[in-house]
C-alpha cells in the first residue's frame, strides 16, 4: 500500500532492536515490573526504529509488540520488528497488553517523566487493579549505552558541525545580529544534511539547532539550567540569538547540536573578529587545559561528580571559579552531559549525582567562562567512554577560531 | 543586575495581561475553581509575557503571581506583571497559594493536558486535600481569543511567508531535494524574522518552521493528525521534506509557520515548475473555491462541523471526495484549526466538533487534496472572525506559484 521506496531508511536492525528491549527486560526483572508501555518518541523510535502514533510494550524477556493507530502501513516498512498490531481505541492497549503477558500485569512501568498527567489518569482507570510505576529512569538508563551504530550517527552529526566551522568565516561577518548569524549557521549544517529537529527531554524543554551569542548577551542569565541561554528575539523564545549586533573583538560562542538519523551531537567553540582580551583568552585556555585533562584522564569507574569537582578546583586555582559554568550563585552546577536520540540524555557530569562513567556512554563536556558585560568564551566536546579512558569523538581543533569579519549570507 | 537594553522586549501590556486573566477568572468562577496553577511556556507567557522557570497563580478575580525559580532578575525584567515572587523550593509553592488565596483552596485547576505525570504527582501530593482538575480546557479557550496584539503578531508572519514566497523563484531549483530547499525556505524566514521556533501543544507533537514536499511523497500517510506529513530524512523526524529531487511538472507543496514575538502563522501554498496535470488543477481550483466560499460566507455563530461538511460536499459534488485532506479512510476529519501562540490552538474546524465561530477567532483553513503516486496540491490562508464575518489575514495571492526552476541556495 506504501511504497516503500519512498520511505528513507532507519539502518537500525531487528537485531539492535533486539538487543536494545533485552537490556530493558533485564531492567524491568530487577525492579519486578513484568512489562513497561513506551510511547514518548525517541522511546518509541529506540525500540521500534519507527515513530508512529502508537506504543511499544515491551516484556521482562525483551519481547516487543508495536501497537500502531496511525500509520500502521507506514510503520510496518519502517521497523524491523516483527510484531506490529493495529488499534484505535484506548482500551485496545489492554488487550494487546493481556496477549503479550497472559494476563494484565500486576505492575506496569510507563514513563511519567514525559506522559502528560491527562493521558497517565487515561492509563490508571484503564489498568485499575495495576500499579503504574515510573519506568523513566530504566528507559534512560537503558538509552544511556550506545551501540557502535548510534556512535557512528553521531559521528555524522560532528562532522556537520566541523565542516559549518570550516565556512563560518564565510557566512558570519561582522554587523550581522546575533539571529542573523545563527540563521546562516544553521542554514549550513542543514545544507550538510541536519534534519532541522533537536529533541530534548522533559517539560518546557525546549531545543532548536543551534546558538550563535555576541558578547554580553552570552552572559544574560536564562531559565535554562546552562551555563548559556542567551537572550533571543523575544521573551516568548527566551534562547539563542538576538538583535545584538556582531562586533570585533568580542567573544562569539557558536554552541550547536547537528545530527542525523534522529541523533544529535554536542559542541561548542569560541570565535573571534580581532582578538580577545587577556581575561577572556587565559579563560579559554583554561577550559581548554580542562578539556585535555579530560582526555587525558577520564576512564570508566570514575563517578561523575569527581570530575566536576576537578574542573572546578582547577578553576578556582586560576581565580575563575566566579566565572565557571555561569555567574556567582547562578553557576550551573555541571560540566557535560550525555547525548544521544536527545540532548538531554544522562549522565548529567554534575556534581552530588549517583553515575559512574561505563563504556558506551556519549559525553558533551562543556567547560564554559562566563563574564558579565563582556560574555563567554569555552568549549564543548563529545566523548564515548571505552574500556580503558575515552575516545575523543570531536574533530574539530580546540582552539579559538579566527575570522576575518566579512562574511555574509 | 540585568542590563534590561540587552533583552527584546514583548510589547504586551500590563493592562492586556490583566485583561486576559479576568478572562481566565471568569472561567474559573463558572467552574467554581478558586484557582489555576499555569506553568506550560506558551501557557506562562499569555498570563505573564515572560518565560522563565516558574508558574502563574491565578485567582477568579483575575490576580496573578508569577512565581520564579530562574531567572527572576529576567523575569522582573520581561513581565509587567507587579507580583513577581522568587521561589527555590517546590513546596513553597503552597505558601504562595495560601498567601495569595488567604488559604489552600478545595480545588485547584492544572493543564493536565501537558503537565507531566511525575509532576502532577508531585503537586498532588503538596496540595494533599486539594481536587485537582484539568483546567487545560479553561486556558485554551481563554487563549482561542485574540486580542488585536496577537493579531498585529500572526500579521507580521503572514508577512515573512509573503516575502518568502516571493523569494521562492530565487531559492528553490529542479534537481534540489526536498530537504535542501525546505533548508533555504527557512532561513529565508529566518533572515526575515521569523525566530525559528514553532510550538504545537501536546504529548510527541514536534514543529519543525516549514515543510516543503515534491510530488509523491506529500501523498504518503504519516502519524500526524494532518492531511500531509512528508516522509522526513530518517524515520527517527518523520516529517517534513527528504531526499526526493524537485523535478518539473509536480507539485510542490509549501507548508510553513513563521511567527512574531511568539505567535506563529500558517499557510500553504502549491508551487510548480512547469504545470501541473489537468486533474491536479482541477483539485487546486476547487481548494480556491472552497477558500473563496469560506471567505464570503463563514460568519459568528457557524458550528465548526458545519464548515468540514459544507467543504467535504464540495469536494463529493466535484467528485474529488477521495482526495479531500487525504487519501480514502486516511482522510483526516477537519478543515483547519485556531493559531495563536501554538500552532494547533482551538477551535479544530472538523466533523462533530462543539465550537461556533466567535469574534476574536484567529483560523488557519486549509483545504487540499491528495492524489497518491502523484503527490497533494491545496492552499492554506489565515482569518480573524469578526462581528460580522472573517477577514482575511494572508496577504500572498490564491493562484499556484510558477517557478522557471533556475533557483539555488
Amino acid at each position: 500500500m506504501i511504497d516503500a521506496g519512498l520511505l528513507p531508511a532507519s539502518g537500525v536492525t531487528g537485531e539492535e532492536l533486539a538487543d536494545r528491549a533485552r537490556r530493558l527486560g533485564l531492567l524491568l526483572k530487577q525492579k519486578d515490573v513484568p512489562l513497561a508501555i513506551v510511547g514518548h518518541n525517541p522511546d518509541l523510535y529506540y525500540f521500534t526504529g519507527s515513530i508512529q502514533q502508537g506504543y511499544a510494550l515491551i516484556t521482562q524477556e525483551g519481547e516487543t509488540v508495536y501497537l500502531v493507530r496511525k500509520d500502521v502501513d507506514r510503520a510496518r516498512v519502517e521497523s524491523p520488528l516483527g510484531r506490529i498490531e493495529a488499534f484505535s481505541r484506548f482500551r485496545e492497549i489492554k488487550e494487546a497488553v493481556k496477549r503479550l503477558a497472559g494476563k494484565v500485569p500486576a505492575k506496569l512501568a510507563l514513563t511519567l517523566d514525559v506522559i502528560p498527567a491527562a493521558l497517565y489518569l487515561r492509563f490508571k482507570d484503564l489498568f485499575q487493579r495495576c500499579v503504574l510505576m515510573d519506568g523513566s529512569a530504566l528507559v534512560r538508563s537503558c538509552r544511556m549505552i550506545k551501540s557502535p551504530f548510534e556512535v557512528d550517527r553521531i559521528r555524522k552529526g560532528i562532522e556537520i558541525y566541523d565542516e559549518t566551522i570550516r565556512q563560518m568565516p564565510r557566512i558570519v561577518g561582522a554587523g550581522m545580529t546575533e539571529a542573523e548569524a545563527e540563521a546562516n549557521l544553521i542554514h549550513t549544517m542543514r545544507r550538510l544534511g541536519h534534519p532541522g529537529m533537536v529533541r530534548m527531554r522533559g517539560w518546557n524543554q525546549e531545543g532548536i539547532n543551534g546558538y550563535l551569542y555576541a558578547g554580553e548577551s552570552a552572559a544574560v542569565p536564562s531559565f535554562l539550567d546552562a551555563p548559556l541561554g542567551g537572550v533571543g528575539l523575544t521573551p516568548a523564545i527566551p534562547i539563542g540569538g538576538g538583535h545584538r549586533k556582531i562586533e570585533r573583538d568580542i567573544p562569539l560562542i557558536f554552541d550547536a547540536s547537528p545530527g542525523d538519523g534522529g541523533y544529535v551531537s554536542d559542541q561548542t567553540r569560541t570565535a573571534v573578529i580581532g582578538t580577545l582580551s587577556q581575561d577572556l583568552t587565559e579563560a579559554y585556555r583554561l577550559t581548554v587545559e580542562m578539556i585535555q585533562r579530560f582526555e587525558a584522564e577520564a576512564a570508566p569507574g570514575d563517578a561523575v561528580g569527581g570530575w566536576f569537582s576537578r574542573l572546578e578546583k582547577m578553576a578556582d586555582q586560576a581565580g575563575f571559579v566566579e566565572h565557571f559554568m555561569g555567574i556567582g550563585e547562578k553557576r550551573a552546577r555541571y560540566i557535560g552531559h550525555g547525548i544521544g536520540l536527545e540532548l538531554n540524555e544522562w549522565p548529567v557530569l554534575g556534581e552530588n549525582l549517583p553515575w559512574r562513567l561505563e563504556p558506551g556512554m556519549v559525553l558533551a563536556v562543556e567547560p564554559k567562562m562566563v563574564f558579565p558585560g563582556k560574555g563567554a568564551v569555552g568549549l564543548e566536546n563529545d566523548y564515548l567512554v571505552t574500556e580503558t579512558g575515552v575516545t575523543r569523538l570531536s574533530v574539530t581543533g580546540d582552539g579559538i577560531v579566527l575570522l576575518n569579519g566579512t562574511g555574509e549570507a
